[in-house]
């Protein structure tokens, strides 16, 4: 028994196409949030994007689109699929090992996807869209600890959400306009 | 880019001679605390197991043991393997799709993997040793809600604590005993 985590078709190209520089986290975030919208567009998941960089350097790691019905896995949220790419690249579960990784996602992580972020070893999480906004569009983000951010903070992870939240929370509202697919085992 | 969760060679052939029925709690859990145990013995990653069963038919779904270290994957825990292997053996992201589905995990599970149960359509999830066990073998549980098996009650997931407690800690302990790799950021 095995199962993959494969990028759809379209996002090699995409990713390869982007020369915009990942210096600043609204350049990064503009690359999370235009894979959300892309995915969208193509129909391979739900309309979430996230990146893994590696902050010095700005160097691209990993990305992740929401895969969770094209792959047919709930784990397959774009931060997942992101930062596994990014450790498998570098052969490595611990992103934390080189200079710093910095996971950049279009929405504020949900309850699975916070919890995975000690894990993973990057150390810092920015988000754009908020909680708030993708349970408008329909998502459940599911139960976090009150103090989810002060928690990451208190482990040595810096947070920051709300860049370029405007656009990135758009792609949720375009998403659910057209009754786009909401995964969820209560909802299907 | 693409990566896999593949379980490690041991597996197929150890699940394959396991002639125990699946009927009662206590037998399922003894299957996924022999897979955490197998899974120190042959040095494939953390001491820990997990399975998904049918619960009416006690037809098992899909099983997992944690290979953190082995895939390098920080999302690679046993919990995350046993459901992703059950969905892609389904084709279907829902294990709540046809008759309900149950996660057996050797130790209650850290605050990634209670994030991901209500996602994959699990009706109820059964632990075996307790956190403060995993902690007292060195691992980090991460930051889990309060009240996180209510929240899971509140979804219509039924959880149970405890079963072989005392066998599924024994493993964690034998781990600490042999300083096996604790696979965290922080730590290593």
């Amino acid at each position: 028994m095995t199962c993959e985590l494969a990028l759809p078709a379209w996002l090699d190209e995409f990713v390869g196409d982007w020369k915009a520089p990942l210096t600043s986290l609204e350049q990064r975030m503009r690359l999370a949030v235009a894979l959300a919208s892309e995915n969208v567009k193509h129909r391979t998941g739900g309309p979430f994007g996230a990146i893994v960089v590696e902050d010095h350097s700005s160097r691209l790691l990993g990305v992740g689109v929401n895969l969770v019905t094209t792959l047919e896995l709930s784990l397959a949220h774009a931060e997942m699929v992101a930062v596994s790419l990014a450790q498998s690249a570098a052969r490595n579960w611990n992103l934390g090992a080189g200079s710093g990784a910095q996971l950049v996602t279009s929405c504020e992580p949900c309850a699975m996807c916070f919890g995975a972020v000690p894990w993973s070893g990057v150390k810092s999480i920015i988000w754009g869209a908020s909680k708030e906004d993708a349970e408008a569009a329909g998502f459940d983000e599911g139960d976090k600890p009150p103090d989810w951010a002060a928690s990451l903070e208190r482990r040595g992870i810096l947070t920051r959400g709300g860049v370029l939240k405007a656009e990135a929370a758009a792609v949720l509202k375009r998403y659910a306009k057209k009754n786009g697919a909401i995964y969820h085992p209560e909802k299907s």
